[in-house]
């Protein structure tokens, strides 16, 4: 069976720092977690206006939850996301930082 | 044709972010930036004694190698690896020290 979108979300102890550098190691979803976390609000998976396939943004949306990135829910037919910052940065301290760091240098 | 070693190195400006952190998301290939930065001196692949086939090792200094993570030079036989510290400091300030510190805290 699919694991409901509740299943696909680790306990904060369980975010391993292998997943998160996985997920992002991939420029559009390390430019999704950025805008979410510039955000520091909700926002749909429609919002983002990617220039990708629907059901492409859906797989990259699920590679961030999975690995602990990013929380969803659903509310009707759309999927809220938001950053888990204080989950990130009690995981791994100063991780999330020193890589959005990078890409906003660049 | 196959690239030379010398090849396989991107110079230091050209190293990305996202191939750095897709470099160092399998955990052979975190490990083995770990042990050579502990070191700080070369090591040969051999040294390692890594749980896995020696072409599966070879693919993983590879991948290391072109990410920017490495520098390695072939010897007779034996190829020499150590990690681009000062090259990775100057491109991505911080970020390997921030990565290796939830490593060792691990």
């Amino acid at each position: 069976m699919t694991p409901t979108i509740e299943q696909q979300h680790p306990a904060t102890g369980e975010i391993q720092l292998t997943e998160v550098l996985a997920a992002l190691s991939d420029p559009l979803r390390l430019e999704i977690v950025r805008r979410l976390d510039a955000d520091g609000q909700e926002r749909t998976c429609g919002s983002f206006d990617l220039p990708i396939a629907k059901s492409t943004a859906t797989h990259h949306f699920r590679v961030l939850r999975e690995a602990g990135l990013i929380a969803s829910r659903e509310e009707g037919t759309k999927k809220y996301n938001r950053i888990r910052r204080d989950d990130l940065d009690r995981r791994f301290p100063g991780l999330l930082d020193s890589i959005l760091d990078q890409v906003d240098a660049q």
